[in-house]
């Protein structure tokens, strides 16, 4: 088992890496359950069936645990779930000592942390996350759900307490997941590692690859630099929005096409790319596009995925992500592996490069 | 006009209070306001018909301002009401660099400073109070909203980047809402300030009082004491505690007699009398109940409302409180003005109080 140390100004917690911890949680958390009343464990349909039941008797060897059970799927980070969690919560007797467990992916991650945030104006919480994808969104503090009009627009910043990741939980993901969760890794190594992206280029050529090629080292190079990057600016105010690299057309490439019909990683992964043709377009850049257009492409990423949409409902949507003030639409842009920086971007440069990708599909 | 500083652990920000200075708000508040994109006003019906317009005008001045209202009452503190604020920010293009406006009563304090706490992981809020319930919970930082199981159950410690106060707001004021708001103040003294609470006594001892008495003196100390607390426990992990004098059986009162029917400030002082009763039955004071009770109800408050109520339906309310941990009632005692601590109470020493309460009055 591996332990990293995630600093923010408010506090300091532990990330557990290990092959099969999740069966230790009770042990692992000892210190910081020993002082809590009581646990909810907050997980999906999905993930409940396969490790549901294991946990909540782990937990409840510690202090007296209960679960709940969101359905499966992006439309559990809705207001109406996020209600029915809080609803759970006070029905669960929670109080300001007890403690949310959050036991799946991604969604279970986001909307656990913030009804941890919000219950009683904030209480403890412990993430396990199963996937790849919630394996990075767990470190960091962001939390949050979905507005009809807009991803993510509803949160709160809430570290959690703990990390427990159980890397055995890996083997029931589908390829898709695989997929979508190493697309945040290569994000990590783009905007910050230049030798290790090299080394991931080499290694790391097809979706086989990911399953195998010395992963839990790729883990914890990956969640150091995200850690490093939190210490440093844990309320986005700074060089935190890095991390956003590919996010502003993937955001947008989720929403158009409708949420769960391309994942998130699917997403940041077209949007990396685009954001390396934005680059060199507004000639801040000389990336290579097609090579490393071809690699990703072969990892299975939609990198195509924009000229599927109208460009004009892309930039619309874009108008709602976060990183957009006074109606400019920002990017994260990057000179090279390893320098990104943030660039306010004229709508009509957007536009052209977005028409000229529908335009070559036209074409192939 | 007077200038109070408030300082916690994240922030310091700045409560003026003076006549008629919500007319100067756009100069007060330049040099926050010149950094911001827009701005949106939230407001309900009824103070918007008072001095929602004035406000925008003056605001519009300085940057483009747009206004929201939500219905008056405490109703509008629903998650369905919170949802309806953040698609009214998301309508208004509201980007990161903007700051939201609360005008108004505690409610819209409360909705707003949440929708604030929580849209795109928060944004900036100033407080503009309306009432004298309102001049106390605008600054602090707690905002919050009801579930339906509970008050304040949800909600965030999010702190105003400035709090602007017009005491000639409180001349539409009804009497009710006058005596709302004092509660709170008249808690202030009796947790903190033994000196000013004499004075009070001496002073203030029916409705017209209030209205007149050395008003602003009587704010300034008020907010001072609350700053203090504050300063020493923006989160309550400790004395901001005893702030809750009152409240456990105060928050029980408007829930079980149905939101609205009795008001924060009427339900507070019932508690205030309620805890000093609890304090003297655990032989931990010895408060001459009469005389307290007595000046209370001179003021108005309905001290015995706690009789009209079912002891056990109470308790069941009580439960629900935010201080309750491992199922343990926990209220704010005092052994004498200036001395409360916080104290877990059995629920049968609570019960023979509340049950001692209804005989008495059937006795009267």
């Amino acid at each position: 088992m591996e332990k990293l140390l995630v600093e923010t100004p408010g506090s300091t917690y532990p990330v557990f890496i290990g092959e099969g911890i999740r069966n230790n949680c009770a042990e692992l958390l000892q210190p910081l359950l020993s002082k809590k009343s009581k646990a909810l464990i907050i997980t999906d349909s999905h993930v409940n069936t396969l490790y549901g039941e294991d946990l909540e008797t782990n937990l409840n060897s510690m202090l007296p645990t209960t679960l709940f059970t969101i359905p499966e799927g992006e439309q559990s980070k809705s207001i109406e779930a996020y209600e029915n969690g809080l609803t759970a919560c006070i029905e669960a007797n929670l109080d300001r000592k007890s403690v949310i467990i959050a036991l799946g992916g991604g969604v279970v991650g986001d909307i656990a942390g913030f009804i941890a945030a919000t219950y009683m104006r904030g209480i403890s919480f412990v993430q396990v996350p199963t996937t790849l994808l919630a394996q990075d969104s767990s470190v960091g503090g962001k939390t949050g759900i979905n507005h009809r009009l807009g991803k993510n627009l509803i949160g709160a910043f809430h570290q959690p307490e703990a990390v427990v990741y159980d890397t055995l939980t890996l083997a029931t993901l589908s390829d898709k997941e695989w997929r979508s969760g190493f697309a945040e890794m290569i994000k990590h190594a783009y905007i910050k590692d230049p030798e290790f992206l090299s080394w991931l280029k080499d290694n790391v050529t097809c979706m086989e690859d990911m399953k195998k090629n010395g992963l839990l080292q790729f883990l914890k190079r990956s969640i150091a630099i995200k850690a490093d990057i939190v210490k440093e600016d844990e309320k986005e105010a700074g060089i935190r929005a890095y991390l956003n690299f590919g996010h502003t057309l993937g955001h947008a490439l989720e929403k158009v096409s409708g949420y769960g019909h391309i994942t998130h990683g699917e997403g940041v992964a077209a949007g990396m790319i685009f954001a390396m043709r934005l680059s060199n377009h507004l000639e801040l850049a000389h990336w290579d596009i097609d090579i490393e257009k071809r690699w990703l492409e072969n990892l299975g990423y939609p990198v195509h995925a924009a000229s599927m949409q109208s460009p004009e409902a892309l930039i619309s949507a874009m108008k709602t992500d976060k990183k957009t003030t006074a109606g400019k639409l920002t990017f994260v842009l990057a000179e090279k592996p390893g320098f990104p920086f943030l660039q306010t971007v004229d709508e009509s440069d957007v536009l052209f490069l977005l028409k000229a990708e529908k335009k070559e599909r036209d074409f192939l």
